[in-house]
């Protein structure tokens, strides 16, 4: 792409209320892959060259802006008080005094699958020469679309369905309501566009006509159906995520990753994960997970926040939260929550623990029911675990403490103070057997 | 439907020996959405108007009996001994004196996936004045069906594939088994149907033939083939929960529930899901779990009998079974069980903890690790557990026992005896460290 | 099949480098069902008679070796240094003197879902008269494929595709690359081989040609596509175990075992389930499980090397290890983890308990939180819990450590020393009360 001569920009069209979703979140605000709607549009922008969008917002407008905002992304806002339709849309940036100078790409904020050489295949076709660019797809059901009628790679018109001839309606190309303007194109055009029809409202696809009208060249592109899927309700959101997973997926086993039963694995978008893991049946990414080369994610395990170094074994039944880090060949079990915590490598907290603002020795060995008490009521506190430390099942670690290197705890013990490097800490009651007392107790 | 002129009723075929389940529970008996097979079927009688059904039971009659009885199920019982066809199934309940006097509709115990409107369809023929209504379907195979041979809206004969000729064999218009007789029809045909054949056996299909010959209306109403299908075996079975599953999961999403991955989420009959709840992937619900607007289930979670208030989150790994009752905002969080509990407003189970027959207050936090101890190996007590209560992580709550509002309880103490409101709580063994004797232990 | 005459023997073709794999691993050892590709064409093999297979390995030859002597498979090995065609690696296993004496059947290392009775049928073809067969089958998309030239059941030729004319690619009966041989016909045949090529390889399917020139009878059988597809990447890899599972889901499911979501259990190649076993959704069988009738696995298991008796209720959310013998209705619930222990009739260990090396006695009650400190720091040892006797909650046994029959924990208790039989042991800290004091903990 030849950015330099375009600077091409993206009006990215939000306002829509998702009465559908029946939702008090704005639809937009929905997420696939752990990351909203509109954010999947802006990334694929970004990608394509699209600097600094312009959104449109309307229902729910602080909320979208202040998510994105969160997330670093720059853009303008435009709000769409009344819905009047796509052009009224543009409008809003127009009015707003945002209209970009340079070329503009119009996408929409609820198709989360748009990929960037979409866009760009779009912008290209500006740069042949071509004042307006229409984004047209094969219909597999072209009920409801408008079609595109074309004549070599030109595009004559735009017919909504109720107006079509029954010729026109067996077409399968239909509009997806992207398009791309050249620089200068598309002001000229929204003056043009009037609401002179039966619903009241302004249309953007009344541009093609004007254009052709004025003599301005119209072609299209083709992209995938696939690609334009749009969330209206729960059900189509839950479609578009089935199918951003089944592409995720798809991308990490071709890279080399083993995975017993992808359907069963459910992926952030930023989920990174090397060569040569496996992933068995059941597992659930959240953000911001790593995983190096070599390790094992057992079946049923809960990654957010976490990075697992080569050689590691997570699971089954394993949860790790942010700020887990899990050193190479370490080994986390089943029924073990690991949150805010260094384990070092080749450590092992193999059942039934929870490890929580710690730092975890290599070597350690953590036993089962092992918990760090690292809350008071008031604050979180460390707990330190030094190298080749052994802390017996069911202790209790009353952070802020200390294993140190090579110290020792007895199983059951409540560690409230800290533990020298060699020496056995025991804190326990002593055991006291009352004879022929249990047939008592159970027999009342 | 006017069901007031002709109070129809139902006969449910549920005699079958069922073989190829290769189960010893009744065939009618086995659970689609943790509710039997039959049961099903009498639910959308019912909604369809239909009464007091009989039913025609064989194998496992009193196993049958007795499970829709504890469910609540009105009904009649004709037993079918031995099984010499579908008329001589409707034969037996005439036998008992059963035989309603209004309008009938013969119904399968077995196809679990009818709706209330197939079944008033087929009334409203009746009404519209036809004597005799079969339901058909379209069949994607009609291979070993009966075909439907149809003229206009009258249904002409049913005609079974290996008396069919190669032009009736091409259509795939097939008999379900479900009919409908106006008020009166159904006894003398019966006594018509005779079991002169080569199996020697008593064909409700022959009904028609035996009607229309007496000058009788024999009409006919057409099902989508999904919502007839049987079931004769364990993956027949399966195939029938999938599709209720994915019909339901669509009710719920398409009502404002997001599923982020619906196939891996296992409904009930009776699961009551509001609008702005989110389920993460990895979810199964027993009977009896209402969830209010706004709550979050996360991932890998288990209820049964539990009702979970707006805001409240779930899991990862947590189980809720009968009884638990979760306030707003609440948490209970992984590796955690609540049973037969009140969780109020704000309060925090997060870790590895067991809370069952117990009072849990507003905003009181339950450490990591907590166990009430309810069962003493005779009996079941309970543990309450005040208002802003402070469970140390790793403690023991001896039931019967109570934390007041307010009250502390050290990390890993084992509580006996009933906390004050505002005392601190311990019960623990004194830390000791042995200076040098860890080396000792570890290398024997 | 007339074994006794024949003799037949399997070449099996493994030395392919599977660079698509993006892995360390070699190819044929990655795993469908947890059994390496190579072991299931080499199970199916034996299935159909053809004792004592030939493998030609090339990367990572000793790798395999040692794997598939490890699981008690007896072959021998030919080595491929250099990877110059098919043709090339069945002259390795000439060239080491193991060529067979009697039949051949050619086989693939990397397409593991061939069935025996395809290997017969190729067999049959040659006790028929046949000299050599090759399988093939009809390609959804022959794209890519050498295509069969037959006449009646005679195979012509096989035509690779760009040799192919616009009629030859056109027909999608395709070549597998499965070849069978009489006795006596390979050797010569591969004499005749040459690598005066475009690429300079030696092909396999040359021997086509050579044979029906020197007047040899050549002969084709038809098997299923799904039947030899091969793996090359990872997704291949998730589309063979796809399938796999799905046959032996479904074959399960005909044997009488409930199944509530098919699609989310995943089983290993060894798994056994007895009828009326009901398995809920969400469960992952390692290697080595089976399970007696009338047995429940509740949903969220992973069992491996266990063994389960009828009436048992598994989980949810259980986890059962090598050596984990559940007895007849005794119940493993949540968050709980056995390994290495028998577990008594009626046993009950239902809430976040570990148990590792034990024996636990009939009806013996294990509260929850119970831990087996099973381990050291350098050995691990055996706890024994006899009949009827009662752990409270919370407890940890320190092993070595006996509970004879009878015997009662007071919960929370760590107990060190046996317990003999009818005695209440109590091993805690004394609970204090310190008036007061919360609210200076909680208000810092």
């Amino acid at each position: 792409m030849s950015s330099s001569n375009r600077q091409p920009q993206a009006i990215i069209l939000a306002a829509g209320e998702g009465t559908r979703m029946r939702s008090s979140l704005p639809k937009v605000l929905h997420k696939v892959g752990h990351l909203p709607l509109i954010a999947h549009v802006m990334k694929a922008a970004s990608a394509a060259g699209l600097s600094h969008p312009r959104l449109v917002l309307g229902h729910g407008r602080d909320e979208v802006e202040q998510d994105l905002q969160s997330r670093g992304f720059v853009f303008d806002v435009a709000e769409q008080k009344e819905r009047l339709g796509t052009g009224h849309a543009v409008m809003m940036v127009r009015d707003a005094g945002q209209l970009p100078d340079g070329p503009v790409m119009v996408l929409l904020g609820d198709a989360p699958l748009i990929k960037p050489e979409l866009i760009s295949g779009a912008l290209d076709r500006l740069d042949e020469g071509a004042d307006v660019v229409v984004v047209g797809f094969e219909a597999a059901d072209p009920t409801g679309y408008g079609r595109l009628i074309v004549s070599g790679d030109s595009l004559e018109a735009i017919v909504e369905e109720k107006e079509a001839t029954a010729e026109q309606r067996e077409t399968t190309l239909c509009n997806s309501g992207l398009m791309a303007f050249s620089a200068g194109v598309l002001g000229p055009l929204l003056g043009e566009i009037s609401n002179d029809n039966a619903k009241g409202e302004f249309y953007l696809t009344d541009a093609i006509a004007i254009a052709r009208e004025a003599g301005k060249k119209v072609a299209y592109t083709l992209a995938e159906e696939a690609d334009l899927a749009g969330v209206n309700n729960r059900a189509d959101l839950a479609a578009v995520e089935a199918e951003f997973q089944s592409r995720k997926r798809r991308e990490l086993m071709l890279g080399g990753v083993t995975m017993l039963a992808p359907d069963t694995v459910t992926l952030a978008h930023d989920t990174q994960i090397a060569p040569d893991v496996t992933l068995e049946p059941n597992i659930v990414f959240g953000s911001g997970v790593t995983i190096e080369g070599g390790a094992t994610i057992h079946a049923f395990c809960h990654l957010e926040g976490a990075h697992v170094k080569g050689g590691a074994a997570i699971g089954p039944f394993a949860r790790l939260r942010p700020g887990a880090d899990i050193g190479e060949a370490a080994k986390v079990g089943n029924f073990s929550e690991v949150k805010n915590a260094d384990v070092a490598a080749g450590a092992k907290i193999n059942h039934l623990s929870y490890i929580g603002d710690a730092s975890i020795g290599e070597k350690a060995n953590i036993g089962a029911g092992t918990i760090t008490c690292n809350y008071d009521g008031v604050s979180k506190h460390k707990t330190t675990v030094g190298k080749n430390a052994f802390i017996g099942s069911n202790s209790s670690l009353v952070a802020p403490v200390s294993v140190e290197d090579g110290g020792y705890v007895g199983s059951g013990s409540v560690i409230t103070k800290d533990v020298p490097s060699g020496d056995l800490a025991i804190g326990r009651g002593r055991q006291v057997n009352l004879p022929g007392r249990a047939p008592k107790l159970t027999k009342k």
